[in-house]
């Protein structure tokens, strides 16, 4: 026999059946809280035309799986959801009615170096708005954050906002030249992890003035409540390109989150949070939980410049990204949702002489709306037939063998505690009920 | 601004909003059915090493978008669900627990030439029994099989039933060299598109004896019942190698399928099916409805060879898989499921001077349960705002400007009647579910 040496990919994952169950009842959340905040579902291919994931400048190419197909044409995995959305969106604008509001629930895939944590395989769960500037849909975004933790118990999130014309004025403020701005925005996003210091270290690096440097880093750390650094922004930023239009968006959003009924408590203003992807425009978000230290749960932002790329004129738009992964981490760490040991809530051992009434048990419990497992082990003795069922996790265990089947009856025996009791075989599936939700 | 080209690949497919809520409504059907069957969900990489799913002879490397990745590795896009379950099988069997059940749902990628119907990326609904020689795990795959296609109200289907040591046998007694069998499987597949003079044309063409092409078409082309067909093949195939096994199979199955409570009329044995997979070795079954003639509905086997390539010992494994795409074409055709027109089921408009109440109101929907979209088009006068809501396909909308909200109440408007009544704020949502419930 020729064998195949069973491996798997660096960075890619296998989903055990555990792991599955988890992943399957954190999606159905999410899609309820997308689909209580009336955002559509939608899918777009794993493969696309490289250059619509690149763009022409060719960015993040690097980081992408690709290659040329059977037709040579170049293409590429996705690498998020957010370009997919534009490419649909620009495709489909006669079709679609605006503003556009989709989620979509999907493995991404990057050529990156595996770390802890950090895969090539990962979903993400997108809730975007396209085609409204209005600060209400900046809010929805937030909001539908916000509810998808509460709804997988993570209620220590926070939400902090920023917006990325506040950084930009202020960088303008602080004398940092116009051309800088990506620069400011990619050393700020470092605060956390290489402090104030590192951060006027890595702008003086690159060519910022050290007085300017410092001034950036004071502006953006700031502390006070979220209205007195908006204030603070607004006396300081009076006059400075950019700058009113930013504080007076955030103040808008402020409104907007309140009238959403968004607890004051699970958001606030956050003048360093700078977000390291390009095209954002506008208010930027991101969720961390202060235990475990995983970093951002979840990211968000208004891009009003990407779709534009593909329609050719421009298309505000934003929406909100959850970090399936890093969230399922602190789901198992922190026990924060009830799991199922097996999808089954009852196995039906099976023996030689009544494997036709242990079937037809089987099938009536299924029809009960019962998951059952029949066991497939009727060569074998009911010790091992429980061994099977306890080592899948099922809970309890429907017994009925010759002895019973002759007097109409069955035992339902709790796995765990060993306990068993006998039932008629007419009533089992309602006794079986009994027994699991008890 | 410079635009990139919006364009998707030849192949490939964007799931509009309302392709996708059938789609993921279906998904659900099937996944409540595979685990009312016991079977526990599992997902493995999109990405695989190229030999995993090409096997060194190098099978069907034609048909799989492969490459190099960044580490020069040379990976594929998965092509089926099944070859990954071997290697998950392989690499996961000291925690696995057997028979190993899983189901796997999932897009897979095939660089073929795409026809109406047949895409390069399409998704596949497996269920597998890994670890039992019993035709009990057979009976099961074909009972998940019909709840499945029962489930999504695909009544019609009937289950095709044979045996790949039954076409064997055959061949054998009709004269055909044992080199030959895959020669006769391949051409017995066509039976339905080429006729039986097709067969025996393309059967003769490949070396195999008239006469022994004659008989080969008589043999598997016989009609009867099921019952009769298997006491024929048990009479011909007396004696000769693998033919009493097949059909002591097919009788064991028959007699489990009648166990779980397999409909009768939704199973037949039909002696010319053969599937095209090479990696099949006992009982296949294919599953197929009159009307659209849409070929095969599921297909499903026993392939006892694959998994052991990958373990270095044999191991017997069975299971389905469901032609997700064709089956949504069938629900679609012919109507067989309700769905939705939109997720949100009300609509809730919005005013410049109400937007806090029309805000508040959406929320305490969202709360009680209903799916609800909160107007983004508070610039826009109520005129329009109904023509969005109508767009969409949202039955209801809640009405609230500064007249209601000052007399505490709102309009519940149906969109499609046009009537509407006043209610009172305080039970808007328990009024609100009552008419979308009516």
């Amino acid at each position: 026999m020729s064998v195949r040496k069973p491996q798997i990919l660096k960075g890619f994952r296998d989903y055990t059946p555990d792991q599955m169950r988890l992943r399957v009842q954190v999606i159905a959340i999410f899609r309820e809280v997308f689909e209580r905040h009336g955002f559509e579902p939608l899918d777009t291919p794993a493969l696309e035309y490289l250059e619509t994931l690149t763009g022409q400048a060719g960015e993040n190419e690097k980081l992408m799986y690709h290659f040329h197909d059977q037709g040579d044409r170049e293409v590429g995995l996705r690498y998020d959801l957010t370009v997919p959305l534009a490419r649909y969106f620009a495709m489909h604008q006669q079709a679609s009615v605006l503003p556009f509001k989709r989620y979509h629930i999907a493995p991404v895939w990057r050529a990156e170096k595996p770390q802890r944590g950090r895969f090539r395989e990962f979903w993400q769960c997108d809730a975007d708005i396209v085609g409204t500037p209005s600060m209400l849909a900046d809010a929805e975004a937030v909001s539908v954050l916000t509810e998808a933790l509460d709804a997988v118990n993570l209620n220590g999130a926070v939400v902090s906002i920023n917006h990325r014309k506040l950084l930009e004025a202020m960088a303008r403020l602080a004398g940092v030249p116009e051309s800088h701005a990506p620069t400011v925005f990619r050393a700020v996003d470092k605060l956390d992890k290489i402090g104030s210091d590192g951060v006027k270290r890595e702008l003086i690096a690159t060519g910022v003035h050290d007085a300017a440097a410092a001034r950036v880093v004071e502006l953006v750390t700031r502390a006070g409540t979220s209205g007195e650094l908006l204030d603070a922004a607004a006396a300081d930023l009076e006059g400075v390109t950019g700058g009113d239009e930013a504080v007076a968006d955030l103040r808008q959003l402020a409104v907007y989150l309140d009238d959403l009924q968004v607890r004051p408590g699970s958001w606030k203003i956050d003048l360093s949070l700078a977000r390291g992807i390009d095209y954002y425009t506008g208010p930027v978000f991101e969720a961390r939980v202060e235990e475990p230290k995983v970093g951002s749960l979840a990211g968000a932002g208004r891009y009003d410049g990407l779709v534009g790329t593909f329609v050719g004129r421009p298309v505000p738009a934003t929406g909100m990204s959850l970090g399936f992964e890093r969230i399922l981490e602190v789901i198992q760490e922190f026990d924060l949702l009830p799991q199922r040991p097996s999808v089954a809530a009852i196995f039906v051992a099976a023996f030689p002489d009544t494997l036709r009434e242990n079937a037809r048990i089987a099938h009536e419990l299924r029809l009960s709306g019962l998951n059952t497992d029949l066991s497939m082990l009727s060569n074998r003795g009911l010790g091992d037939q429980m061994k099977y069922a306890a080592r899948r996790g099922i809970p309890f265990a429907v017994i009925a063998g010759s002895g019973e089947v002759q007097r109409n009856v069955a035992l339902i025996r709790n796995l765990a505690s060993g306990e068993q009791r006998e039932v008629e075989i007419a009533s089992l599936a309602q006794e079986a009920k009994l027994a699991i939700s008890s």
